[in-house]
């Protein structure tokens, strides 16, 4: 999670990358859309390089122009883009959205971003334990233990 | 977005509510287990409660205790920080997971984050389309129907 912030948690970053996802590519788009300093656009596109979400390279089109484009790893962030709007437009925004997510083939609204089990049975977070992963330092593993207690 | 990250965007906050899931209730707790300066996580906390994710309250065992609790706003976040979480195992540590989300009463890891259909089928990001909400700025609708066009 400190990593995670680390990423995306600096201002304008969540910003740039919902340009992206909207189909922008080229540095001053970005800053006409977001009407964002050409300084703070390019640390943010920088550190979206660095951390693999995002990549730099010449457009397809036009060899001398330069494309910042979303990586797998970043387009792989959509779920989380989309269930963070989703969960803003109901609670910060009174179920006033900017911004709706629909099915293409059928214009129909996509379902809320919810967690499934894995046989695909809606969780509710009460459903939901955190276990230690094979990563974890043994004070997570321990704190887990103590939280699964409760 | 720009909302958004404005109250999960700073550092520490998801790490605060993190630990609020974990069911952490005690000032004196957050700050053990997240080694977290008094200042920074009494701020943190103060923006989670004015931003309605969390609620300041007497514990119910021992009214001279505070205790703070996930409101059912900031529990309504759990897919999001689920879908954070396994995107971080995935992308940013060689899926090397420092925890893992399991249904309590299968012991099966939940099935990652997606976005479903109105009638539960998978969706992939090619699948879906943004569109302006009620409460979009014209400017952000003409952006919308720009991005549909690509």
């Amino acid at each position: 999670m400190a990593r995670v912030t680390e990423i995306i948690g600096e201002g304008w970053t969540l910003m740039v990358l919902r340009e992206a996802f909207l189909g922008t590519r080229h540095f001053n788009e970005f800053e006409r859309e977001l009407g964002i300093a050409r300084n703070i656009l390019a640390d943010r596109l920088k550190k979206l390089v660095e951390a693999g979400l995002m990549e730099r390279a010449a457009s397809t089109t036009d060899r001398r122009v330069v494309e910042y484009r979303l990586t797998w790893s970043g387009q792989a962030l959509f779920p989380v883009l989309i269930g963070l709007t989703q969960w803003a437009s109901e609670h910060l925004c009174d179920g006033q959205a900017s911004m709706r997510f629909v099915e293409k083939e059928s214009g129909r609204e996509v379902a809320p971003v919810g967690v499934l089990s894995a046989d695909g049975r809606p969780l509710k977070l009460a459903d939901i334990a955190m276990v230690a992963g094979p990563d974890a330092d043994p004070s997570l593993g321990a704190r887990l233990a103590k939280a699964a207690e409760r």
